[in-house]
């Protein structure tokens, strides 16, 4: 009964298998090999159109890079109060962009609005050299509450961004999990609702240790690779960080292993509405569940084994405080059942 | 016959073996698993001391990181001219230290004499604020010319360095492959010789992609964590980064591969001696061989099917240019002695 | 009648003078001269115990500079959201500091509650390598509200900041009206508070470009000196940086001039209580005031002359809005009681 | 018989005497004042075309925030090994740019030989992500060594930078000195030899602390300014830097000013040619002379009075040394005379 994150889980089967089958012989190193030069056309295939793709092996990495390219030194990068860039990152955009400043929003269920972002924005005075200089916007998707952005969201986030020049940035550490939720296309959550660059989350979602930064403009890809190697995001034997996206992406398994990360989440946030004193604090659309349980039913849930990381939130006392659930590819429907069982009560 | 780089090979199948195994279940995540754990033990045996160990996925990871926490951004860091962190690292060192200054020192043969660090030293002024100020030594162990300090020349650069209360800093992303060749301890071959970090190469040896930075002054590492997360490289799933570097070490593995990629190299050499115009540059100590081949012979080599890169150096011109061979665990005698037969004619 | 700022008055005579006097022959040059010297003794002075004074020409390198000696790079920064290190210096603190991250806090009136940052603090687990770690505190002294922190208010969030074993930085940009406002000592408003660093300011209230970083904790002063050089601060002929000081604090020049600026605002303050429409937003304890004025009052002020910036406010609307009215030393009573005159309407 | 620099000098009576001109009344702060505006015509004149203008205080801000404008953090500054940038800063150009790294190239007399520059540009492979990427290329006009770079010698330079992209920056902390030496017009040593952008320094020739950065091409400029205030080097009573540089400039005080401090480093040169054991290090073309000295000699000067600096050079040892000798606009023909009546002998 591990709920304590989607990082608990191992590596998909198949995706295990393929870096066993991409050991095979030598390969040339730093991202010249076979597999992935394969990437890209599998990349333009998903997302209907040319894109550049880097992988590279960690969120923060793939963010904290992806905003480096969008942002001057003197920018600032409009994120969500509690994104992970903001809170959950050590300061990583901060180190990558020389200093940029993040500026944190405000908005209920882990989403920023658009007209948030648009009243922020008219703090800014475009040219006043005492003010950092509005860069770009970054969104989580699904967000940090466990909340989906629809694509209406998206794109009216979007239109305010690039209505003051702003580069957009999405965090698609679960980007899986946001895709089957709304069922739509990638183009359509991505370069369709204003997108430039992607962070493209796999590990979480089944991979060992593999993300892909996608660009969909080229133009901005131009100082990537420089910031990347330098950054020391460059691999070697880049082929094992490629082979995982490819088995991850083939046949569709990125999207079986969300459908199934979701569908346990969805059953155990409806579970939970049956249990005494449980308070779900935001709508469950994706892999999360953030629920206020009373003390009780929490000592009695970690007594039967059940993991799970405590989380601030509204409401939090004596009697009572907010813990977060999530699933993964590798939960199983007797976890979340035997959870349910022991939260039910006995 | 490939000698392009021990980055061209895959992963040692015990290794890879072992990645299966770390995948059985769920793990804490971000190194609280227990694979990490038990990696500060085979650590501490190895180098018959306590020490401090944290993986990451690269070189150019483990170096920068080591020396920004070892300088202030006002500091200076004392390098051979042609070490990796001076030449192949896009600016690594100076993007994590926050600008420090790599100062290179020139010495045959990809080597340091300590005389020359002393020389380049006196010309810094302690407290002078118009001067960036002497803040760590690094040593690339085995070099970036295929050769091996000795102890004796690491413990008098390691004793110029202390004089003047600089830090000390080893590259060893070949660090086996020179251990072997000079056949003593880890211990002799760092702590003892007064290097305070080391990065312990693995990739290059056999690894998919691990490295660990080993810090024997506990006091060094205080912020060593804080940066590695900031860098976007603290692995979530970071058993499987650690499973490398304990499978690397279990029963020498290690050793035993190192050896083999060295003495494949000096089956090489020992051929080469017997090649027309063939001039090896520098004594063959580790795996690594440049040699200055007649463009015949290159010629005659591609065309067979041998994979190498040129490298600039001394004499180079129409008639013929330098050449780097890296072999590796997966070198075979086969492959050597096929380049053999087609280097030496017809 | 001009109220833009305390910059757009120009250089009180005696400091001027002052300029003429230290032109007279060669002198050390960065530092080494006798009037810089003699600072050492002044400060110490008017502390009341050692200190560590080293001059910088403008307040954003005061404070940029000042506060990376109190962080390392993945340090949170604690400041009032609308602290001018937050929102007026382009992200100097970010740069300096190598990209630390400043935590705005709320607070009416320009001030912080120690309650306010407890409770800030709370948020941050100390050692959790994921989030930035609180590093230090620094408050504005006048605020950028136009208000004074009483010596209690001070104490009890240096109080809160030890707690946490974090650094106290004081921006003093305007350090004299503060003080003179409180009618207490130099040191009771700083390092007997808990305050580490001062930013002292002089250019605001009569130098041309001269403010002083004080260290109280010479420890802390250990690196800055090598920030200063390296950011371009060190002054060459440092002796003119020096002599505005000196003629600054001799004979109490500096309270004679800050007195005089708030006394002006308090005048400007009393009679705009008079005015039909305006609304005084914040305490007048300093020589800033805010104040609603209506649509027809600014018209017919700017008309007739009156130079003030527009400052956004709440209540702002078509009917009127919020403006800064800043005093300095070189304001005069006519200008005051012109600008109310118009100002009542007539 | 000061000769330790030319920082040791004071300020020219004319240009502290426009600086009492420059306090009359109020003035817009931040460079929208009348002076700073009249400086953009004045420079535009001197210069024989449109320029953008900056003023900045100190020489290592305008050569800092030049370059980082004119590099992204992963690129390559080409200089000469003993640059002021490269060996007196402290880094600030590693600082300011985000981590860039100084490429140190040797030559005599302090000058960098256009074909040292393209071999050396021959070692950076374009969009080589392994390399730092050659960004620009800055040159000290006149040298560390005292020399002066001829026209030609510029423009082969700026030939060999350009034809890789490289931009052009010119240190011009001694640009009058150069100027009247060379009895060219400021175009033709700039902007017609391809030049970018020039650190313009007044402060050595005369003014208190003042150098303006003077873009050739505006679209370099477009984020100096945010990086100008980001460093804490825009100031608030602006008009004080622009008066340095209006009176500085007016009449031609400038020439004026370097012509003696020229005449005087000749005289002394002249002088130093008949002192017995004197060996002049480098030719002597602008207010700087290096000169070995026997040690009786040196010994003999300072007994006198005289002052200057060892400097580190060719034949240094028990029996002399060389020494740095710097005359300014402030060195009287009996200061020469009496330092030459020493050396010559008593």
């Amino acid at each position: 009964m591990i709920f304590t994150s989607d990082n608990a889980a191992g590596v998909a089967p198949d995706i295990l298998a393929a870096l066993a089958r991409a050991n095979a012989g030598a390969a040339a190193s730093y991202g010249a090999d076979e597999i992935t030069r394969r990437l890209q056309a599998r990349f333009a295939e998903i997302f209907e159109r040319e894109v550049l793709v880097h992988p590279v092996a960690t969120g923060t990495a793939a963010n904290a890079l992806a905003i480096a390219t969008l942002t001057p030194p003197y920018g600032a990068v409009f994120c969500h109060a509690e994104a992970h860039v903001n809170v959950d990152e050590c300061g990583a955009p901060e180190m990558f962009s020389g200093g940029a400043k993040l500026i944190a929003l405000h908005g209920a269920h882990g989403k920023i609005a658009a007209d948030t972002l648009a009243a922020a924005l008219a703090n800014y005075r475009a040219g006043d050299v005492h003010q950092v200089q509005p860069a770009c916007l970054t969104l989580t998707q699904s967000t940090e509450a466990g909340t989906v952005y629809t694509l209406d969201e998206i794109a009216a986030l979007g239109a305010a961004a690039k209505a003051r020049g702003l580069g957009f940035h999405m965090d698609g550490a679960r980007f899986a999990n946001a895709l089957v939720s709304l069922g739509c296309t990638p183009a359509e959550m991505t370069w369709k609702a204003g997108v430039d660059v992607l962070s493209f989350g796999a590990t979480k979602n089944g991979a060992m240790a593999a993300e892909a930064v996608v660009f969909f403009d080229p133009a901005l890809a131009a100082d990537f690779e420089f910031r990347r190697k330098r950054a020391g995001h460059l691999f070697s034997k880049m082929r094992f960080l490629s082979a995982q996206l490819d088995a991850y992406l083939d046949g569709g398994l990125w999207l079986k292993l969300a459908r199934h990360a979701n569908t346990m989440a969805a059953r155990l946030a409806s579970g939970l509405r049956g249990v005494e004193g449980a308070v779900i604090s935001a709508p469950v659309e994706a892999n999360e569940i953030f629920v206020r349980l009373p003390q009780a039913t929490i000592k009695r849930l970690r007594a039967a084994g059940a993991a799970f990381h405590p989380w601030p939130g509204a409401g939090d006392g004596a009697d009572g405080h907010t813990v977060r659930l999530v699933t993964s590819f590798a939960t199983s429907e007797a976890e979340v059942d035997g959870f349910l069982a022991v939260a039910r009560g006995g």
